[in-house]
């Protein structure tokens, strides 16, 4: 997707340990109308597959999920990574290990929020280790659903996660591949 | 609000300790249809004030905030309720506390995103105690910026948030202003 590599090139800034700091516009402030074409392109990738649920995770999953969801009206839906007060009691739960952050967390989605009739699109910001992706895939498998695939905003393609999905059969699409951003600057991958 | 008070009399579940369940479509699944009529109305409300920023927390009050950015063509910014490992290290903070989880969380912006110039539009999901408002008021204040008003989906009425916001000169439109639902069942303030 041009229009987000060149929003990458432009304000994306590289920090040691293979971080890509994009809170300008993805993760922290995020500019809304960039988000309706992530929506657009998600759409238009998954579009024949009868998707009838999005799933992500909080926070920054939710506005490419969200604008995905509104294009294709299709309900959202986000796990949750602390026990709010209001969660059901009756809840699906995986682990998921942050390399960030150096810690492990549980998600958590609402038995009613899928089910296993539901035909699963999982929306993430990053793919980098695959540790979320591999979680939220979890959760549809214990609720018996069908994971239709992955549409990720940027993909770290240095890193294991990409392989780690697809080796478990998982449709991975993203609209962004870095091969290297090493040298300080970010290098796509040939598509 | 007639299409979002009718999903509330029709989706939402009142528990005991007077909690509003409504993560049906506002803050686990969520419908992004109704997101961006919400969108449409605080978009409406707020039109004539020059706001060039939207500012909401993590990460329920992301989808009404992100529609609502997406509308008036303004970027959003969302208060991290952690320390991300990506935040910059030169950030606003406030101390909030929540009355649902009976604790202090600090909410963190980066200078960045919030400036003197801005004139700040806050939009959350909802309004009870009122605490998150006045965190991210705060956060305004300390940048120097301009707050235009605060845009509610969900105004519980009968706690004592709405009352003390608007008596410190916060200008607050709610979409659903909650008179009582001590009964079981959500009445309305008439408006």
């Amino acid at each position: 997707m041009d229009l987000l590599k060149q929003k990458i090139l432009n304000e994306g800034i590289v920090l040691p340990g293979n971080i890509l700091k994009v809170d300008n516009f993805l993760n922290h402030q995020i500019d809304p109308q960039l988000m309706y074409e992530i929506g657009l392109a998600f759409a238009d990738i998954f579009a024949d597959m009868k998707i009838t649920k999005i799933l992500t995770i909080e926070a920054s999953g939710i506005p490419p999920a969200l604008m995905t969801g509104y294009i294709m009206k299709i309900p959202v839906v986000y796990a949750k990574k602390t026990e709010a007060a209001n969660l059901d009691s009756d809840y699906l739960s995986a682990e998921v290990y942050s390399y960030t952050r150096k810690k492990s967390y549980i998600i958590r989605v609402s038995r009613n929020y899928l089910k296993s009739g539901d035909c699963v699109l999982l929306i993430d910001d990053f793919l980098a280790n695959g540790q979320a992706v591999l979680g939220l895939s979890d959760l549809v498998d214990q609720a018996g659903a069908c994971l239709a695939g992955a549409g990720i905003v940027i993909e770290k393609a240095f890193q294991q996660g990409g392989d780690r999905v697809r080796q478990r059969g998982i449709y991975v699409r993203s609209l962004a591949r870095i091969e290297d951003m090493s040298g300080g600057t970010v290098q796509f991958c040939d598509e």
